[in-house]
């Protein structure tokens, strides 16, 4: 079967770089342009600073990148990478050219009529495109995934919140570098040292998680009702945000029983068979001391896409809970998540080609 | 006048090495003594294995180790940074042959009839002591400082404890890989990772900290009501340990009037000026960034003895508190700290020479 | 058709578990037996402290590790991963029996009877294991695999060799903490933090480059003549030893042809097309500032097996040569290059089934 | 007595940071100015990204930062540490107005007719600054200290180059991250990683040497002629330049004789009692393990000024020389150096107040 045309909007950056890993030997998609602002009309290959092993593939190395305009743009869906200022106004204007734009920037995810979308957790809101289409007379659309840690929490949350009423979420994060993108993080800033801020990030996990989680209503989602307080902290390690969560339910924990519900939970992806859906969503560990950064943020049966969890036990009383977890911040927590909605698009008939 | 005699158990361990160096150049004390298992019989600076700049103090370098034996010890005051397995024979041995003992080990913290002294929080509770002697029928007697991250905690949650009714604190450790000791942590577990487990601390951080915000009363400390619960991080830091807290209140914590008394708090230290006591106790940073581990975990008039507070915000509501804080784990949460209980003992007269 | 079985010597070391990671699906091998000290008697799943991502491979898990002992062994290629103290008495009983031994230990690769090999680069050396049967009197035979950063070197140094008339060869090494095995080197010993000295591995470095650049020459090997000088330092990274080389030659070096005989080296695997050969032995990079550690240590088409050089350029004259190389220590350096030797054997029916 | 009036040009940057450090408590100098660009009209503590424990020091925090310009300047000396490009006009306007100039930047160093200094090395080459003055027309002049790693290398050659004749030097650097300034090397690419290239720095470490190490004869530097060839390495340490050392030498090296001639080897600033000048500029260290970055780069009386080396034996043979050395880049290899080439004009009655 012939290929959907992959655009992707800020190619040279980290996410951008996540993209074309996941995207170019992908059975559905084939990457037909690359698009960014400092980088356009030269070569792929000459524009990237491409951070990861392996190297570049060979037939993306010698793509022109091109500005990111939708004018002539030949494609059946983009995936953007751009930061939240651009997006503001360039995403727009490629939904408005009739084009799918499925985006990893914060621009739009709490815009009311834009589906905020983890596809195991909340693929129902998809349900929101029709009205945004309408409200906003555009002929595509945009759908957006979360931010990387909000990811991870809210993937982690839902077959909690299916089991037993949270009344409260407490969330201390370890972020890698790779999180604040290139140049990002100074080394002299971060070498031997543990910074307890990460700007906005805070906000974002309380916001989009609520609106992940809650459900889809008469055109519009009604949030997730429980309170979520984060902090945010920014560790030395390079890949992987891992988050010490604590939870504050009504009625007693049954740990086995929240272990057995993390484990057997599937969604839509699995359901669907997607290409980028990990058999597992979520990889539960009985050792004292996983899961670990640097050994389970490649977890999965698609590496990088299943959020592993451990540690589970109770908190001050029998009516808490404590999970550490740690989820890919540029694979599940935005590329990945990205690509995967893509996939659901397609599966869905929400997007296809010719 | 006469410095008093000091000897070090377990004198070429890390927290030992910083015995050394808070002790050499003491303007009360002069290390007499060196002690250790595997190190008996040799010179010290062959026996050590220093890790810091500057290096092994020139006149401690010679100093032949002895085993770990009160026999023909002269001293009047004996530091212990030996492990808590060792610590459960030989602190006791010492005690009961009449040396006043202070140490960094476990293992006797949770004895009811042992003070767990913070000298700034509860230099009260030194009022353990006759009970102690008079119990164990020893001469000497045993005080411990707390486990390193549990004093951080409850240094920080003194004012607090002051000045609001704590109702339950949720902490998250992001802690350096010298808390482990020598050999401790191998760099192929840590390096660009993070372990969410350290073994029996969390417990630990419970435990203790409650114990220390107790009230003697009829001889016997009255441990504090309010829950704990922690989860403890290793993270690839060299020293410090920073601490993500929040604390539940009764009633609405007023963000101003906390920082104001953290700021303000001062302790029985300050008041008798002992050498080792920092001006502030406790340092309020105002900058959004801040505490962070490299830039303030030397903080304090009385470098490393400080510890460092910032990001102070309310939680998921008015009712909550959320704090950052680090402190050196070596020196306030150790070697520091016993040093300050050992010139507390010595300016409340509880030690003396001749 | 049937594969052989392999059995390895000290399999839960971090040399060992490379082993495991490059046989347990290999076309030609599988994993019979796994062999240990300490971990005798265990399921390897639970004897070993996996270091790695992905996890243990499934049907590895349940392998009861053995005691490393010949009797009733029934495997027809044993790699062994031992230390060099173990690896003295230990390979000549499993040799001494009938077994084919690969070994990555240094204890016999000074042996003149034994072969030191990079299948690339010396494969003609295996022409000693008869003479070495004959002497020892054994039924098998024992070959080794070079030091970690001498195999580096010796495949660099090959064409070059071969190119020009090499007078000395001063090398400067960066070596990744993995070298040391686990646990190795403590993290506080190594954060942030260059030891300018690890054990005998100068030594080692200087004569195996030699003996592995040497010509068989009536049944033994005429050790290649030019003088080397290394410098071994340990740097904060996690796997792959970069080294910086200055060699003086005879006569004046044309750089571009040094890049065209490196780029256009092919060894015995190659013309075999053995499975674990990788394409190109060496990589050449152009890049100013290439090849580095991270994003060049799994370099080549079976990732890790390439070294990547770059920085080509004269030293203080036209007659000398400098150097960057990079090559990942327990694949190309270690575990790879020993399964390559297996392959080998097997290829040129020095071993064989039933 | 009263102090000199100090100015600092570059007084945010890294080098900056470190002139303060080692000016604001000096007997000599007192800091009166500090300027910058993109600084200019904030106070010192707002503008500043301190990177440092301790604190920006009280006294300074408030200062007002100017514009790098000489008009109205009340300066007796100026200490410069801003970049190469900008230092091209800035310095010689600082210069043609009066003023002293001690300058870090690199832009200037190469000039016939200015001073590169080390003081202990070529304080005689001061004399060339009448004949700048002279050529240049200016009331004022510009002394320059060399790179960081040239700096470190050229003072331990020093005693060398004097002790036997230096055939040629083959230099591998491994190098920390505050070398490259802030926001600098940016984590992401040199987390877990090398990176074997910096910028121009090869080239200073060959000519900037051979400046410092040549004699002045009739108003000119006659440079040393012996050959150098570098590599430079980036490595994840914070602070510290580590460089191996090969020098091959005309007849027999004696490792005795060499390690005597560094140890005994003592400057203009040792005989003057200069303040910043270190009771020995190299320290040379027994253990096999040593010098270390963590340990030793912090070495000598004042901490940080001195280098440190180890490890010295001869290479391929008897005529030929291996040492490992240490150095604070950023002290004795910036700043340091040149608040002590400000002492050494004071002393020598170059620069005077009023």
């Amino acid at each position: 079967v012939k290929k959907l045309k992959a655009a992707i909007l800020g190619a040279t950056g980290t996410v951008g770089q996540r993209f074309i890993q996941m995207l170019h030997e992908h059975p559905w998609f084939e990457v037909s342009d690359l698009m960014g602002k400092t980088s356009a009309g030269r070569r792929y290959g000459e524009a990237v600073n491409w951070l990861w092993s392996p190297e570049v593939p060979e037939e993306i190395r010698g793509i022109e990148v091109k500005p990111s305009k939708p004018r002539n743009l030949d494609s059946n869906i983009v995936f953007s990478a751009i930061p939240a200022d651009e997006a503001r106004t360039v995403e727009p204007s490629f939904a408005e050219a009739g084009f799918p734009v499925v985006s990893n920037a914060s621009a739009h995810r709490m815009d009311p009529t834009v589906p905020l979308i983890i596809p195991e957790v909340n693929s129902g809101h998809l349900g929101l495109i029709d009205g945004q289409r309408e409200g906003k007379g555009w002929d595509g659309f945009i759908v957006t995934n979360p931010n990387c840690s909000a990811i991870n929490l809210a993937l982690v949350l839902k077959p909690i919140h299916d089991l037993l009423t949270i009344e409260k979420v407490i969330v201390t994060t370890m972020q890698a570098v790779s999180g604040a993108g290139y140049p990002g993080v100074p080394s002299l800033s971060i070498t031997d040292n543990v910074i307890p801020f990460i700007e906005r990030e805070e906000e974002k996990m309380v916001t989009e998680t609520r609106k992940i989680l809650g459900r889809l209503e008469g055109g519009r989602v009604i949030e997730a009702s429980f309170p979520i307080a984060a902090s945010c902290n920014r560790v030395p390690t390079i890949d992987g945000h891992l988050e010490s969560v604590y939870i504050d339910a009504e009625g007693e924990v049954d740990i086995e029983g929240v272990k057995e519900a993390l484990r057997n939970f599937r969604g839509r992806p699995q359901d669907l068979g997607l290409p980028s859906a990990p058999a597992d969503p979520i990889i539960v560990r009985e050792e004292m001391d996983r899961p670990q950064t640097r050994l389970d943020r490649m977890g999965g049966t698609v590496p990088g896409m299943s959020v592993s969890v451990g540690r589970l036990r109770h908190g001050v009383d029998d009516d808490s809970l404590q999970i550490t977890l740690i989820g890919h911040n540029t694979i599940r927590g935005a590329a990945g998540t990205a690509v995967l909605i893509g996939e659901l698009l397609l599966a869905e008939k929400l997007i296809g080609g010719g």
